[in-house]
């Protein structure tokens, strides 16, 4: 049988999700695709190229003027993919989607953090009290799936603490500044001309999107019921070359960490040695996790990109499934 | 409902899993304990402290003198553990154990390499034909999880290639060599001094070791049908400090790799970039995956111990119940 599923949100990571449902051969129909502009429905299965086409072409996927509401409550399908753009302190339309999916009896997988930084514990429960999946490894870390390993992998190893890598284009500007020696604006600059960084890199350099990662992580890995407001944070904005110089002579580097111990959430620059697992080069994500009989266990993968993030929304997609 | 399970071989790993169930609280109760001389019995629950300290204090956890293969026969349980120690060529007294398991109606979890080295296909047939669970996470790198990462959690991500360090005694040694500057006999001598290589450490430094896991990475990741045969094979008795210093100098170090690409498995000293994330220090293993979807991931965890070993056998028990 073929699993239903509908994608809401249709930028790089909705995208991405169509394109790798093309490229692989999994028994996944997409019955529905609603951007901000509208919606196309099709019960015997979406034209994904031809979506792809027409978004690309006029920007919009819509060949009628559904909302994406509209799409989640009328259209028949196991599962709702959830990819709008992030909203962190309300979880915006994305939260919308996903309490009208839970209400519908729809499983949710997501990519979208802001839904889950802010209303986690009550999305779990309405995933629970309706007997749904909820599933969202694409959240954190892109490709990296640390959700899952934590999850299925590690069952019955209690898991202690995590410090990880987890935004790309702050490592690629950390990288540069301690490979080259340059400066933070000018790292930063060369990581906007490269895509790395937006135009504003505020969520990125600020520690905003590390963050609601470490959230995510303290939520759904440690059952706590942590927000926004319980992570001590600083950015990198403040780091000189003057830094990476004592840190390099000392044998060290520096790195953006997010970590969890103790019940305590920080994200901070750390100095980290330079044989250290978590001196990664370069947008690649790593994380470190402390378990009690297994000891330190890393998992690391591409942080962002739309068809590794696509990638860990098709693994949850199969999961369910 | 609680599991029952047996204990087959009473080594290091065999008491780890014993010592993992005590410090744990999870629904598993062992009704059988048999090493080389004997076993314990008891349908409620053998007494794992006493076992223990039998063990302990007469190299023997034996109170009948009930064989392995008589336990297996005869003991009602739902999981067999097999910790025997590793006979890489015929399969030794564990591939017995665990065709005898399967004939039983019994799950096998185990850490020993021989029977899958020797007779992979024929194990995991007989599993399939009893309708019988076969997990063996422990025998490849210790409490790194690459095979249940690969099974599960990288679901509809096809795996092109396998490259990792997958011997902790190996890359003790060259990591020394390649932080001290000494001799292949003077790191090695320290290695064993500290225990972490064996008086005979033929089957670390030629490679055999790294060779087992490879073979079983192939025939469970690849769906390969590989022997020991298959794979070319150098070990590290011949790396010379001048070659480190070479490396060295291009920015690069040497490790001992294990590599699965285009059907084709070796294991060889192998230059790797100094900034690559197989770079890792001391006993600690690490392997890269490159998938089609989510490009690389990577998986680290220290690759022996017997806590460490048991945790992964854990992990493989409470996955089937």
């Amino acid at each position: 049988m073929t699993l239903r599923i509908s994608i809401i949100g249709f930028g790089a990571v909705g995208q991405g999700v169509a394109d790798v449902l093309m490229r692989t051969n999994h028994p996944v129909t997409v019955v529905a695709i609603a951007d901000s502009r509208g919606a196309v429905v099709d019960e015997s299965g979406v034209d994904l190229a031809a979506a792809l086409k027409r978004k690309k072409n006029t920007g919009t996927v819509a060949t009628t003027d559904m909302t994406a509401v509209d799409v989640i409550e009328s259209v028949d399908h196991e599962i709702m993919v959830e990819t709008t753009p992030t909203e962190m302190e309300t979880g915006g339309i994305g939260l919308i989607h996903i309490r009208k999916a839970f209400e519908m009896g729809r499983h949710v997988v997501t990519s979208n953090k802001g839904p889950l930084v802010a209303k986690y514990s009550e999305l779990c429960g309405l995933a629970r009290k309706n007997n749904l999946h909820f599933r969202f490894e694409a959240t954190v870390g892109g490709a990296m799936p640390i959700i899952n390993l934590s999850e299925e992998v590690l069952a019955g190893n209690r898991i202690i603490a995590i410090e990880g890598v987890l935004n790309g284009t702050c490592n690629y500007i950390l990288s540069r500044m301690d490979d080259e020696g340059v400066s933070y604006e000018h790292a930063l600059g060369e990581a906007q001309e490269l895509g790395i960084a937006e135009a504003d890199p505020t969520a990125d350099v600020d520690g905003i999107d590390t963050v609601a990662k470490i959230v995510i992580l303290a939520n759904s890995v440690f059952g706590m019921d942590a927000g926004y407001e319980d992570v001590d944070v600083t950015g990198i904005s403040k780091i000189t070359p003057e830094a990476f110089k004592l840190a390099k002579d000392g044998g060290y580097t520096i790195k953006l960490i997010g970590e969890i111990q103790d019940g305590t959430l920080k994200v901070a620059p750390k100095m980290v040695p330079r044989n250290h697992p978590l001196n990664i080069e370069g947008t690649f994500n790593l994380a470190s996790i402390q378990t009690e009989l297994a000891g330190r266990i890393t998992i690391g993968g591409i942080g962002a990109g739309s068809i590794e993030t696509a990638s860990a929304i098709l693994s949850d997609i199969l999961w369910i499934g």
